[in-house]
């Protein structure tokens, strides 16, 4: 794997790991955050940061969806083309009948795709956004994903002004949005495609290589303050699946083909278990290795374990991974992104929590 | 259009409509449903009926999750593959963050893709199954949609306990759940792809020639117990959008290419709705269209408006539509499944119900 080429997959029946032969060009992306994520590490990266969680709105729900109307119109400036140059919009969020995605889908005239993959959103929208463009059946799809603190407390945990006092196992859900815009447009076809001259050259863009699709995994955590735990058997399958699938054998000297790996918001100790996971399944995760949710705040800003909710990974990817791969710091990178599928009502009835996670690969 | 061949679509940039090259293959389907729906008229099309709503299991969610797995299983046995021959599963229901459809997917080793589209589930995750398989991303993709009358009403409205009165203008929870299975294996090629002969010849089986992806379309509707209202201007816009994709003019004489088109559960009101916009449209709606939702449950079977949820479409088309098309009693059919897009959440809050529509077209 040490030549770092095109990923060399070939694909058979029952892979998970769709390789796009077209390479989508990423032509825009934009992310959106609060403030608390702007003080973060990777706060600098961030293309806005809104001071306040209700922004304006009478209720957090609304503010959510503002902040997805906002990645979405961010990302289409972003590539330097118009609403109506965007053939169709994948989106999802952790809300009940995925509201902020449907009611910002409402906002543009575009054909909707709603999906649900709890905090995988982000890969899963782009994964199939990209497999939608690579396949010729659109032209240009966008995506979204995001979460709010506020109403992600309320909907799955305890309203705010209760007060409740939070597990050290649990995750803060990040209050953010990123959005992302993929198109095959060549460009020397672009003036076909597009109303007007795109802000990059797509030859410049960052591309999206592969797409792994996870299967559900579960381990038997019941614990629903600790995600970590709930996720990492679905990522580190996933991961192991996307080895597997590009040639990538287990061994105490595997070289990575990426510059980067990042998990979607596993959180300090749910990275830990999946270090530990994957290394009983021979895989040595080295520093190349990162998760989301551990690196978007800081120690010292009372968010336990990290990060989670789909805003974490859309907001890393769409600021920090989108800034290195248009900079060519790095080259090739995997990003991860995992989902707890349970429900409060899942949970009330004695179940345990499934996890999923899909995974991309995101080139420069 | 009088001419029953392909249907010959220009694919332009901004169309909704993708025409599938490859004319993915339905080979398996199954539709499972409680009492009241098999006292239906399209009851004896059911291909195997529940006759307790707990169907053995603790809840009513549990009993939903087992109409899924039942859909599911009764699929593959359809087609005459095993779980290890499907590459994709898509799925989607109404329950908070699509448990059915996550805890479905646990059971299976397959790569799970959560959708949520509200009733338009089953066009929904058909067509995306369609276009992976088109695309030869996978080479076969199951998909399964469903609701439940007891958790529908308990998450949306009130438990069945406390035996409130419904409004004339509501319609009912349908009570099951459809899978198809598709592939776009030839025949000659069917050894390779699959793991033992499958049920029919795949030449003879019913093909999924083209899918048309819904906007979300509001026109104000805040009756949360009028959903056919609310979705009824989806569906004509999509409908509308489909024709026009196809090169279908309005006008007195509209020859439909289509020998029967079916919306998802706009009811008895909706379906009337509908008939009046697509006139105001240009369109006059003829005999050949009905709708699910008023097909499904006898007037005398107390159920209002007609059936709704995700199990409506799903059941309608894995029972009654597939096995027109099989027996070729159907040349070509258009279904145009209709999600309205609301939580409790976002009509407490004040909100209009947005709906959505997703149609497919099946050919025998």
């Amino acid at each position: 794997m040490g030549k770092r080429g095109e990923i060399d997959v070939k694909k058979q029946h029952g892979n998970q790991t769709v390789v796009f032969k077209s390479r989508p060009r990423v032509i825009g992306s934009f992310s959106i955050a609060g403030k608390k994520e702007g003080e973060g590490p990777l706060g600098s990266f961030i293309n806005k940061i809104v001071s306040d969680d209700l922004d304006g709105e009478k209720t957090h729900e609304q503010a959510e969806q503002k902040l997805f109307e906002s990645a979405l119109a961010g990302a289409i400036k972003d590539a330097g083309i118009k609403d109506t140059d965007v053939d169709m919009l994948f989106a999802g969020d952790l809300l009940n009948q995925i509201i902020s995605s449907s009611f910002t889908a409402r906002g543009v005239d575009v054909s909707f795709i709603g999906v649900y993959g709890a905090c995988s959103t982000m890969a899963l929208s782009l994964a199939l956004a990209a497999s939608f463009v690579d396949a010729g059946h659109v032209t240009c799809a966008a995506c979204i994903a995001g979460s709010h603190f506020a109403t992600a407390e309320r909907q799955y945990r305890t309203p705010l002004e209760l007060g409740n006092q939070r597990s050290p196992l649990s995750q803060w859900t990040v209050t953010g949005a990123g959005s992302t815009i993929v198109t095959n447009t060549r460009p020397n076809t672009w003036k076909e495609a597009f109303s007007q001259r795109l802000a990059y050259d797509p030859d410049d863009c960052p591309r999206v290589a592969a797409a792994t699709f996870g299967k559900v995994v579960d381990w038997g955590v019941k614990d629903v303050n600790n995600m970590g735990a709930a996720m990492a058997p679905a990522a580190a399958a996933t991961m192991i699946a996307h080895f597997k699938d590009i040639g990538l054998k287990p061994g105490d000297n595997v070289e990575y083909p990426y510059d980067a790996i990042f998990t979607g918001d596993l959180g300090a100790l749910g990275e830990q278990a999946l270090r530990d996971i994957m290394k009983d399944a021979g895989y040595h995760l080295d520093d190349t290795y990162s998760d989301c949710g551990r690196l978007i705040f800081d120690k010292n800003q009372n968010a336990y374990q990290g990060g989670s909710g789909c805003g974490c990974a859309a907001i890393t990817l769409n600021g920090f991974i989108m800034d290195k791969l248009r900079k060519k710091d790095y080259r090739r990178v995997l990003l991860v992104a995992t989902g707890a599928l349970l429900s409060p009502v899942s949970s009330y009835q004695g179940n345990t929590v499934p996890g999923i996670a899909h995974a991309i690969v995101l080139e420069s």
